[in-house]
């Protein structure tokens, strides 16, 4: 049986850039489910028509198809139970929940105002510009250049918004204690995207930070 | 064998607006543990000084004498293991870490910048308000009167600063799910002394924040 996942990608399409991807690679990592990786681009609403919808992730997992990170994330813990779990007991579940509001509503927004323009310029695959352009500047009521002119303010806020999570990886090695859980997953995936998209150096080698994030990939043996 | 916490109180001795203190009588009500407070002023240093510093919560436990709500959190987990665990396993007690951090580094700080002025001249013993006005101006580098003149800005950074914790409710009873722990204890004892010490109105009754608050407090048939 093959698994699929589609996969954001930029114009290098070893550019993997999307935090909600992250999410689910590494959610199928945990699961140890191999699996492999379809690239796709913002303007290929056509390659994923089948799936009712037009946004990644998509997991096509035999003749199941799941649209929508946390629809997967659940979809494999239900029909993986075997699996290591990803959101242990209900507890930690709700919990879990707590992170991933924090994930997208302070943390994602503030590493979108660094990244927004670094990833126009210099990974966006061209066929996807025009959308881009269009569809977060509707977003964001601001145009790219707006971003740039103000990328001095949004790392100083970017540094901020981190301050609780460098505070809790002070004292433990995940977010989730002794080993990776979905809460790490997602953090890692708004980071995993920080960091590769940014034309500068958002988190140096030596952060703490960078070293839980190596933590999480070598759970995983990637 | 008697137990008891010594509780911060304002000039009125009922208004008890500590956060920390809050957390632990939450924590004593999860674990059915029956206890008296001790009204107790931020300039009674004396009548803490057996506990070898200068701060409450303060929790007479028969013999043993223990500081810091941390401390007397993990200390009342370990000491009454048959009793509802404040953390639950290991996996929730890390994720509840973050909620700490967050509720310390982001939540409270907002709060404190709405309420300081609140405190100080409607609240506060008479005797505390020298020491008050000195250490809080010098903690943040501004006057109380500023703290003031910036009321309107303060109170959009405070509801901002909730957005996280709404989504997180929308969607579940409690943080730790279908009943609350020590995470829910840590948020509520921020929004109680953000509801109590304000001169304005800043959770209405019919907020859902509220009406996760009562549940808390029913939790405990407080």
């Amino acid at each position: 049986m093959k698994r699929l996942l589609y996969d954001l990608a930029g114009e290098d399409e070893n550019f993997r850039f999307s935090p909600y991807c992250w999410r689910i690679k590494l959610a199928l990592a945990h699961k140890n489910l191999p699996y492999e990786t379809v690239a796709w681009r913002f303007t290929d609403k056509e390659a994923i028509a089948f799936s009712g919808q037009g946004k990644v992730p998509v997991l096509v997992d035999g003749e199941k198809v799941v649209a929508d990170s946390q629809k997967i994330a659940e979809y494999l813990e239900v029909n993986y139970p075997n699996e290591a779990s990803l959101f242990g007991d209900p507890p930690s579940r709700a919990l879990t929940q707590f992170i991933r509001a924090w994930a997208e509503q302070v943390l994602q927004p503030a590493i979108a105002r660094v990244v927004l323009p670094d990833i126009f310029f210099q990974r966006l695959a061209g066929k996807d510009k025009a959308y881009f352009r269009e569809s977060r500047e509707r977003a964001w009521g601001m145009t790219i250049e707006d971003f740039v002119a103000k990328r001095a303010d949004y790392l100083a806020a970017f540094e901020a918004a981190l301050t609780p999570f460098r505070t809790t990886l002070a004292a433990q090695n995940f977010v989730a204690g002794a080993s990776p859980s979905y809460a790490d997953h997602i953090v890692f995936g708004a980071l995993q995207w920080a960091r590769t998209s940014s034309g500068t150096v958002l988190l140096k080698d030596d952060d703490r930070i960078v070293d839980w994030m190596n933590g999480v990939l070598a759970t995983y043996g990637l």
